[in-house]
């Protein structure tokens, strides 16, 4: 349900290409979340990969249709595996994801957040206030994959999201309480999703995942994509969190949000999508 | 149940064998699915060891029953460490299965492939139809851990699984619609298995586990314990699909199928299994 | 319930300490049950960060209230982070906690376990009788992370860990059918547990996290938080099994087990708590 006409723009069809088509994505990720993203990735229709190697990143991703680069437990092989990987999709024009997890939490992952972005040309890039307040160059109070409370103040959100988008080039989403999406010039907030998703690790990293494999099957959307994967994401979350009992925990959580991203239609998606246009 | 009489060689003595001997199995394998193997390795009633440090690989295997390759995220250190416990584990004789990940896919992963085939003596090596084709030295089409439909032909198959098997003297097992499983001398087709298999991450990593396990107690009977292995891991694919509601997906389907090897008596196998020699 | 008055010393408020504060734990850990130990840590209540690069390790633990140190699938470079981290630590005063997984198993792992308990302070060691017997000088039996029968002696288990517990300073925690915990001055044995964890991976892992999320609110309680962890996770355990169907496995008892974590109420934990004073 959308509430502002001329904002209409997920793309629910967006499901079935996925399943109809099963893109190959690429993702260099970290290994806590690895196989939660592989087993979204699958839940949504596409085919995970995550060869991680400098020796042969380049190589998979050439044979991808998009690209998911996560800074989770980065290591210096692991970043230098994102900037082949990187470098490959922009020539060949594969659609490219960026989660800056963590970034401005250590001189390192600044450090390599930098040289992605100087580098490759992202599609989307998704974080938490913190880690895009980082980004943007403002003064992050950023400390690991968690937003910091100061930074929850929604009116500068959206502008630092809207920067960075114009710096980029990037379709930017900020998640939060309230999630927002925009690329530099249209912004969306997204009201999807449960309490839930912060109790468990790897929403962000599924979500960036899921965003990779929209953009695989729309490259010329991004941000239609990028909107869709949000309200996506939250309304698997709202499914899972209905399925739960009584003595049901977020393991349970975990496993019923990627069964949700399964299990959901096109109809599901068009009444669930809770979202409207800024301004 | 078995359609031909001269070639009923499941042994499911080999699931008490396993619940009473708790051998320890050592994978070395991708960080994605590394979790689910050991908890598949759990459930059939080994103990999983998963050490992957050039520095350690060899004394580790020295200490297990069998030695589990898995070139999924490949780099390096793990192809080092693979290439030092191969070696000892054909010190020991100790059986050694190989899960040729996306072999083919890329000039890392051949040049590693090679070398391991050339170095290390394997009880059983089991891949798609794109993965085998390739190390049986056909132009494979191969694209990381996926079949490419050009592989598909069944026939064909057969053949370079014999031929592959001759190779290397090891078992074959070539994973698909059909499974096929041979010495080089005697070929079975497995029919066990459900598409919900293709659905979620570690399939094949799980069966290649699985495998190691049973010539861990079975490694005079490779062919016997290779068969029995796909039989098993496909009943566990039926059994998992049967517990699927119409709101689960494919995690609650990862679950239920490394569950249903927890389960699985010498009884369900006996009935359950679906194979026919060929010819 | 406990049955000598004197030691009645679990903590029950720690449960609620950890909801309203949600400390930063960071752990670095083997990629096998990373994901499960991510999951656990926001099960009780706390926020994880898995960092593991040396470049980086020490600056992430200097923003978290507890650090945890495990030595599955050790390589060089997590080596080399636990000791920065575990400096880092030690200067700061956070509390660290080792779990020494397989250590006695190679020569990698002794030279890396004794290099780390000569160069840092730990809050707690959690092991089995293997490892903490070899930690202990002993002339360990041990062989990856499963204790061997001949280690099960349990007069002799408690003198080695109130050894080890005076040669390091930190609370020992060894776990088995019976768990001791001590700090070298007094030794309670925890009756709670089931089998079934022994039938999964990461129970231990799962431990060692769930105690230094203990130790990051009560550090100056080091000998409560850990007799209260070990009580709580076999109690999760307990809950975990309850819950089990007949077609359930080992994969459901681990989520189920993540779940009664998460679950678990002070009162819960005042009830079933089991242990006694030794003496």
């Amino acid at each position: 349900m959308c509430r502002h006409k001329e904002a209409c723009t997920t793309d629910s069809s967006i499901l079935t290409a996925l399943r109809e088509s099963r893109p190959r994505v690429h993702s260099i990720t970290n290994y806590v979340t690895a196989e939660a993203c592989a087993n979204l990735l699958h839940a949504c229709g596409a085919l995970p990969i995550m060869a991680d190697a400098p020796e042969e990143a380049a190589e998979i991703t050439a044979q991808s249709r998009a690209l998911n680069l996560n800074l989770g437990t980065l290591n210096p092989a692991r970043a230098e595996a994102m900037r082949a990987a990187g470098s490959a999709a922009n020539r060949l024009g594969i659609p490219v994801v960026l989660d800056p997890v963590g970034a401005g939490a250590t001189a390192f992952r600044r450090q390599t957040a930098a040289v992605l972005l100087r580098e490759i040309r992202f599609a989307a890039v998704k974080g938490n206030a913190s880690e895009l307040r980082y980004l943007a160059g403002a003064h992050a109070m950023c400390c690991g994959a968690d937003a910091a409370d100061a930074d929850a103040g929604s009116l500068k959100n959206a502008e630092i999201a809207a920067a960075l988008a114009k710096q980029t080039g990037a379709v930017i989403m900020m998640t939060g309480e309230t999630d927002l999406v925009t690329d530099g010039k249209q912004l969306f907030r997204v009201h999807n999703g449960h309490p839930m998703m912060t109790r468990i690790t790897g929403s962000g990293c599924m979500l960036s995942a899921l965003t990779a494999a929209y953009l695989a099957v729309r490259p010329e959307q991004p941000l239609q994509a990028c909107l869709t994967a949000l309200c996506a994401m939250g309304l698997a979350g709202e499914a899972a969190a209905k399925r739960m009992t009584a003595a049901d925990g977020n393991m349970m959580f975990r496993n019923a949000l990627i069964d949700a991203v399964f299990r959901m239609t096109e109809q599901d998606l068009k009444e669930g999508a809770r979202y409207e246009a800024d301004g």
